[in-house]
């Protein structure tokens, strides 16, 4: 996702937060992959914030995007600048209220922030593990945050929330757990990628295995493959934002000139502005690993997973509530995709509230600041305990909000 | 553009055409460019077809889209099985008749196809220019293409015609030059680069020049940067089709497998069919060429170069007719951008026909058979003689066209 809001406001934040870790699956313990590859053994990176309550019955679980990371809310130490990615949503009287929930957040397998992945070594060789990783899906990923969640002594979850691939998480863990998961919240998000959604993945990774320096993905002794990642990087930058964002945000504003350069420096605002993400990117973030969860989320598709093709059947398995939010500008997971799952979690008679956000920032409207959005999912929270209760005030009054 | 439709019909075809060239701007006659540089010699590639009437009065000028050549009609010899890339469009009996009109079409400088362009020689050196070619804008080409035309004898165009970038060329002519322009017709275009329009560019030039074999520029003798513009076009392809046409053409279907395969291999056919069109790109395009063209694309502000920053003070310059058309589903060029500039040629009193039509085909969709689209050209060039005649039949009266 394009940016993070830096918001930090200590009276609000859940403070001082600690990443832990968790492994499962040693030797004679693997973990069995959807490929039928085996995998171990899994660390999980992972943070918590808020209480658990006596009966352990507070937990939410929140699910990251592509490329998040556990880090979800607080701050590392005292001094530290940067809070979690999520910080205007989670914490003391927040929308997700760390005063009343309990809030776990891990990094995906496949990721390389602390989770096992790509990047880690493989105890047959004691080298990063690169291309020699199977590839997960999403399933696997939720597999194995279940196995964090028994970790802690959790039975059901009160909610499961996330964005983007972080929705996708969510919806798995919807009909996977149905008796593990009270509500679900997906935001932003689709049960299964379109073509064009899938040729920007594909175009980024093709970006990624053109570098020279990535070598077959074994580069960690020859040096990286920057360059490759960085333009990976770009491709999924313009798809987070919208056409009347990228307006707004840059129009054709010229960078540090008055002048056109009549050469292939960055004229352009947004041409500056793309180069930093990128390279700014490759910092953090490792190209295999990069490959990895783009596959992941290329190769999720809930109707054939768990649906035998149809969706309808796929939702038949949930038993939870939904709150499904899109973003009217958002043409990642346009709405319509939004409205699909919704039509079939109604069939099978769940309990579902819906909204389309009016919006102009694109994908990334989850992760930025909005009241609405900050009233939906604390009114959904809210009425968590109530059985068969409306959907919160705004659903069927609003024109794109209906409790369908 | 992403398909050139193989519909040679030798009845209706102009038959074999002839590569032609035209050199000017010798040593003391340099082109000076719109940055203040020189170049010189200037080699245009060109073909035409048709017949030039005795007052000179019939010729109709193409201009090309990013990639595309002088060849937009008939067949280089007998037995030449490709035809031109407007093949369907231009031909006796076609919506650009050439039993009626004489057609001229030629390469744009900056390219690859016969023009001069980075892979030409450098007099100074003999070397191919690289990157020591200059910055050309879409002006340059203009500027270019009436040279040709004084040279063919031909005061005044009927008509000049084109898509895309070659849409912005139409544009240009109709306010450079209007005396030389009665009629004009900018298909899926924009008097100037949004800032996604320019993202994406961006992406496909960084592309390209994080390939080592780039070279900054300079890569005749050791090798081209064939990954990087392999990846280049896959990231313009993605913009030329639209979410509902890769869903119809690609949807999620497997390449030749029945099952995922769990590596990184092409499972989809969408990414089969981009790592297709990457690869054949790269054999009859020099990636040179393209940051060129790509930046002349991106520099392109009718309002800037021609009307102090006002549209419609460019627009005063004009003086012809003008049908101009977009697509529903082009993403890249959106109906808002064509109605921006229709709104401001009415301004000026302007004798303008506008038309969206409906096509889910995306960008693209100007190439692809169309019979909307042959009528309202063929109407449009058919009252080409009378003076305040009405838009063609159907502008008024279809719900999306409209005479304004």
């Amino acid at each position: 996702m394009s940016e993070y809001i830096d918001n930090h406001d200590a009276a609000r934040s859940v403070g001082v937060v600690e990443k832990r870790t968790f492994t499962f699956g040693g030797e004679g313990d693997e973990l069995v992959l959807e490929s039928g590859r085996t995998l171990g053994p899994v660390t999980l990176a992972y943070e918590t914030c808020g209480t658990l309550n006596e009966d352990r019955s507070n937990a939410i679980l929140i699910c990251h995007a592509l490329t998040g990371d556990a880090h979800v809310a607080g701050v590392h130490s005292e001094d530290d600048p940067k809070p979690g990615w999520w910080e205007i949503m989670v914490g003391p009287g927040k929308p997700i209220d760390t005063d009343k929930y309990f809030v776990i957040c891990s990094n995906v397998i496949g990721g390389c922030m602390g989770s096992t992945g790509p990047v880690s070594p493989d105890p047959k060789t004691g080298k990063p593990y690169g291309t020699g990783f199977p590839v997960v899906t999403i399933g696997d990923m939720v597999r194995c945050q279940r196995r964090l969640v028994d970790h802690l002594g959790i039975g059901t979850l009160q909610a499961v929330i996330g964005g983007s691939v972080g929705g996708m998480q969510v919806l798995e863990w919807s009909v996977r757990y149905p008796d593990r998961v009270r509500a679900a919240v997906p935001l932003a998000t689709t049960t299964k990628h379109s073509a064009q959604a899938i040729a920007f993945n594909e175009v980024a990774r093709q970006a990624i295995m053109a570098d020279p320096k990535w070598n077959g993905g074994d580069y960690h002794e020859t040096g990286r493959p920057e360059h490759g990642l960085a333009v990976a990087r770009m491709v999924g930058h313009i798809t987070y934002l919208s056409d009347e964002s990228m307006r707004h945000k840059f129009d054709r504003r010229l960078q540090d000139r008055h002048q056109l350069s009549f050469d292939f420096e960055a004229d352009f605002q947004v041409e500056s502005y793309l180069r930093y993400q990128g390279n700014k990117f490759v910092d953090r973030f490792d190209a295999n690993s990069f490959l990895y969860l783009t596959k992941a989320a290329d190769y999720f598709n809930l109707e054939n997973q768990h649906g035998d093709g149809s969706l309808v059947a796929a939702f038949a398995r949930a038993s939870c509530r939904y709150l499904v939010v899109s973003f009217t500008s958002d043409w990642l997971y346009p709405t319509y995709q939004s409205r699909d799952m919704v039509k079939a979690m109604k069939k099978n008679g769940l309990d579902v509230c819906f909204c389309e956000i009016e919006a102009p920032w694109g994908h990334d409207a989850f992760l930025l600041p909005n009241e609405r959005l900050n009233s939906l999912i604390a009114g959904f929270l809210g009425r968590a305990g109530e059985e068969g209760g409306a959907c919160p005030a705004g659903f069927t009054n609003g024109g794109s909000c209906d409790a369908l």
